[in-house]
């Protein structure tokens, strides 16, 4: 078998950043790059195209009794900036410590790469494993897989026909107890412009009378949330469902310490909103964050100006049984009846993405009608994590969002099994991602048992 | 002489940004250019080093019984950007119609040359015309003049022997109805920065117990104005000298209509603080403005980050008798006491701006010992702008800042005499800056009579 570490490096070196007009060479060689592996390790493969990135499908067939599994990965990375405050380049990883640096090394080449291979151990050493494999790596996960509706819906005959959905695309707490995931946040969009003067104009000229776009654009904005840290958007809460109690158990043992937490990330003080504590409101609340602000002067020094515009990008996180669409109402409305005066309002809305929930086999409210593959396929991962890392994985819902799992529950009715390969030390969308080099050994390892097991 | 239109192009033509430190070449070829240029018009010229930009000095000496007038003007500029917004290129002075069009043709250039150009043609037609000049064109008047108080403490001998300053860098609401200032807004500048995280944090692993500082800082930036728009900082309006009644009858004959400028500025409404209409507000009340924003993501489409900081830029507008070391003192002190948990505020304060105030002689409030050359040069001044454009000028305060203009005032004991000769459609310090080539043959005539009457 080829060497991990080469093949996450290779493939980490082509930048495959999906939000990037001006990466399109990237975006083609990482495709390209996971296409010719897939081939290599045996895969029938083929691209499927979409109105914009293709993905990349690999097929081993097989008689029709066998269990069928579709893996699923992105080939996709989000943008490097600010480049800055990276300690070695983005797209040339780098291996410091125990651990390979750059931008995807964790979300979601390595992990995606420790899976595919774990598969390939599996298949090396049987070759006439019973099961069947579909894969699909695709290369607009962190746009919002905005072309993945689309292909479910093309690819729907044959891709129905499997058991259930196999990923790594989630976290763990640490290298050595992983989680599997059983609940993610869905996501909604908006970039919120406010317009005043039709030019920036000189403020001492013009200072007095005319509303500042960025003092509209602050009232605005400060209005989203209430006193308590909670989001300040009348029914943004109604259809939330709180967690199951052995939901907060498993949280609760999380080797987790807040106030370590808190130090990693550099903060002055947790302000979770009431009624969860620091940890559950990542995994338990949903949210409304200000991903960038920008208006008026950018420059080093003053400028005495006021700015003919400014505008905020909104992201919600969302938690099981929130619509995207009717939170996207209830926050438009909200931001469009606090439009101060003196401005004129202009809200894009992107594609938002719905919350998803499973219920691990053996717990008390698993659905009596739950497949038997499925049950087959955690209870071999709840093995193999046993084996491999000594304890059994937590079963935890997950603060962050992949957006095509609900949309694979609603368009193919299939489950996902989604084993954590990344932990908060990667710095996911941030400068210095990087991916631990023995939990991409212990996910090889974990996964060869997996596909074993379920061959049996 | 030579043709004013030409001098100005040929000024205009470099980039004398003095904010940005990668202009310095523009800097020394402006500065260069109207050392020239004062030279060939007969005056003594001297550069007058600084820690930053050098001021150009130029004298025309006399008897000791001769007036003595101090010029000034500013050969720095606002930078040009955004640059995509202008019709041409800002360094690169257009005639379009019977305007110029470039940065810096209102602000400053083009009325310093035609305040210099009157000058010049009075001391052709007189050559033993009994006054004494000494021109000072600084550098750094686009960034709150930091060199100016010590150049006029070096140079304070020499200096305090004049009996007062004229200048042209203010505002006249036409070209038919020009404006002698009256008085001129302090300014008071900071910039707030709120540091979360040590990186951005992906807003799906970390969102929810962690302060966004974009959150924050809109919280923050709304609390500084209340419902009624006024600046919401206690004692900010404690000093405030409310205008005379001969001012706001000045004020009340201006030729311009509320409706009409709103709509030239592109603003659905006005919003005034409490207490004084529109065109009230920009002359008589201070303001509190933020200049720019910037915070997280900037780029195309969204990136679902927390950010690790936020910052804003803003200027308060002053107006006479307020202190800008007290008013920095309580918006600082209300900002620290504001500034929302989970984050570390940072505050930078750039130099102020004393406000400035100067009654014309023969008001009912002028006072009793105003110098009698000062009562000359304001009286010549009201003739001359009868003459030469049909009707007397309006008395007004004025809603810009000229630093120096309050700090000539402090150390050298001096009053200034300030014609405006731009106008409210010259754009200034924003895109398609130009100057009006009626307004300024009208300055050079103005100024012709007022230097041949100062030295009769």
């Amino acid at each position: 078998m080829q060497d991990p570490l080469k093949i996450i490096q290779d493939y980490v070196r082509h930048p495959s950043i999906s939000t990037d007009p001006e990466a399109k060479e990237g975006m083609v060689a990482s495709r390209d790059y996971i296409c010719n592996l897939l081939s290599s390790l045996g895969f029938k493969t083929e691209i499927a195209e979409t109105p914009l990135h293709p993905l990349v499908l690999a097929e081993r067939e097989g008689d029709s009794s066998w269990p069928h599994v579709l893996l699923y990965g992105h080939y996709d990375v989000q943008p490097a900036d600010p480049l800055e405050l990276w300690s070695s380049a983005p797209f040339e990883p780098e291996v410091r410590g125990n651990r390979v640096y750059g931008r995807g090394t964790a979300d979601n080449k390595g992990p995606q790469i420790a899976m595919i291979l774990g598969l390939a151990r599996a298949l090396e050493k049987h070759p006439d494993l019973p099961v069947r494999i579909t894969v699909m790596i695709e290369g607009e996960e962190e746009i919002g897989s905005p072309s993945f509706p689309g292909f479910l819906e093309k690819y729907q005959d044959r891709l129905k026909q499997a058991d259930l959905v196999i990923l790594s695309d989630t976290c763990s707490p640490s290298i050595d107890q992983v989680t599997v995931t059983t609940a993610l946040r869905g996501l909604m969009a908006l970039e919120v412009t406010l317009h005043g003067p039709n030019v920036d104009l000189h403020s001492g000229l013009h200072g007095g009378p005319v509303m500042n776009p960025i003092r509209a654009l602050a009232k605005l904005c400060a209005s989203l949330h209430d006193e308590q840290g909670r989001v300040a958007v009348p029914g943004f809460y109604d259809t939330v469902i709180e967690p199951e109690a052995w939901e907060r158990e498993q949280l609760a043992a999380l080797p987790q310490d807040e106030g370590t937490y808190k130090q990693s990330l550099g903060v002055p003080a947790f302000t979770p909103p009431e009624g969860y504590n620091a940890l559950e409101s990542i995994r338990f609340a949903p949210t409304l964050e200000f991903n960038g602000i920008t208006g008026g002067y950018q420059g080093e020094g003053s400028k005495t100006i006021i700015p003919s515009k400014a505008s905020v990008k909104i992201t919600c996180r969302l938690v099981a049984n929130q619509d995207p669409k009717d939170i996207e109402a209830k926050v438009v409305q909200a931001i469009k009846e606090r439009c101060p005066e003196g401005v004129r309002l202009e809200c894009r809305v992107d594609a938002g993405a719905e919350a998803y929930c499973v219920i691990p086999p053996g717990k008390p409210n698993t659905p009596k009608d739950q497949p038997a593959v499925v049950a087959k396929a955690f209870t071999a991962m709840d093995n193999a994590v046993k084996d491999v890392f000594g304890k059994a994985p937590l079963y935890l819902r997950e603060g962050g969002s992949v957006p095509i799992i609900a949309q694979i529950k609603t368009v193919l009715g299939l489950d996902s099994l989604m084993l954590g390969l990344f932990t908060p030390e990667d710095n996911l969308h941030a400068p210095d991602e990087s991916f631990d080099l023995t939990l991409m050994q212990r996910g090889i390892e974990t996964y060869e048992k997996v596909f074993t097991e379920l061959g049996k």
